[in-house]
């Protein structure tokens, strides 16, 4: 992508004889590809509750989210490169799936058919770009960085925010149990800190109103 | 948004005591709220052809293409002012609706509807963010920018691959003129120029073939 800001080819491509013209038609052949990423189902509703939301508009709302509430990431987040991070951190689920956090069997083997589909994808791009996008990926997956602690933090409150303010009001959580739950909202605490109290507050207005073992979250 | 890296209120509003929960607070009930963006149908249809796309997925793959495409963009643009203008552009419509570019009578009175929709949207942020989303949503209206005019440049071709690039392989444009085809993807020229020579190509492919008149574009 555009971290170091540079837009011309590096000397190495240059002797690869890869040209602005070859490197435009490999961009494109990618760019069309990824469209596949908006027929990829998640599990939570979008708030009017009509269907399923699909990774490429989830990944839209992160990346405005990211943006609106970087005054809120902690010290040291570079906030286009959360964006770029959210922005691709689905894209392997076109070959690979998506599947719900809290079922064990079906993400079993999940990292390989990840990394076989970055492998797969991201090899369609010029191979500086192909490595970008893969360490991208990586970051995200791995949360290495301030950013990805970050984009990490959203992408876990997104959906707990379209479920608590489905637009009928009447709400509730998959999980059976509210530890379970805290569990995988953890990665906020420290990837965003002023969101931890808002996505508390709701776990234990859930549990104690009995909102939960009942939709998708 | 976060143009100027500055993570904390400014002395102004901290006078007017919004503190940081008042921010966040805002901040959140905008992020549900643009939720409603993914119900907005557009008139093309995503490669598989299964169903139209929506503006919020649209906007994800804009914003993917802007950063992807960073080394062909002209001299002077911003990537991430690019990708913060196309992540906002599509907004209005949550509450003025996308219509069909070719299709006059839908579009009389747009701008006002708009300009409606992005002052009741933007103003259910902070001030200081609420002045900053309608100055980007104009940018881009505008073209005033180079980094507005690569993000325009986008906005179009992004349709024309999409129908280019079908998966099935039978493709058509709406539009029964070439020239009217042609004005209407005129923006990319300038505003990227190396995607200028697709573009034109893909037009003659397809009145060479015609496959023109068909379907949405």
């Amino acid at each position: 992508m555009v971290d170091d800001g540079s837009r011309e080819p590096t000397v190495q491509q240059a002797e690869e004889g890869i040209d602005a013209a070859d490197r435009l038609d490999r961009q494109l052949r990618f760019l069309v590809e990824v469209d596949r990423l908006k027929a990829v189902v998640r599990k939570t509703c979008i708030t009017d509750k009509s269907r399923y939301e699909n990774s490429a508009e989830h990944s839209w709302h992160l990346a405005l989210m990211a943006a609106v509430l970087a005054e809120h990431a902690p010290p040291g987040v570079d906030v286009f490169h959360a964006v770029q991070l959210v922005l691709v951190h689905d894209l392997v689920e076109i070959d690979a799936g998506d599947f719900a956090w809290y079922d064990a069997q079906a993400n079993e083997g999940k990292h390989e058919r990840e990394l076989a589909a970055a492998t797969r994808l991201f090899g369609l791009l010029p191979a500086d770009q192909s490595s970008q996008l893969l360490a991208l990926w990586e970051e995200f997956e791995a949360k290495s960085t301030p950013a990805a602690r970050y984009a990490n933090a959203l992408d876990r409150v997104q959906p707990l925010l379209l479920v608590r303010y489905t637009r009928d009001g009447d709400w509730a959580f998959s999980s059976s149990s509210r530890e379970r739950l805290l569990q995988r909202m953890a990665p906020i605490e420290d990837g965003c800190p002023p969101l931890w109290q808002r996505v508390t507050a709701i776990i234990e207005e859930a549990f104690a109103t009995g909102r939960y073992g009942r939709t998708p979250d």
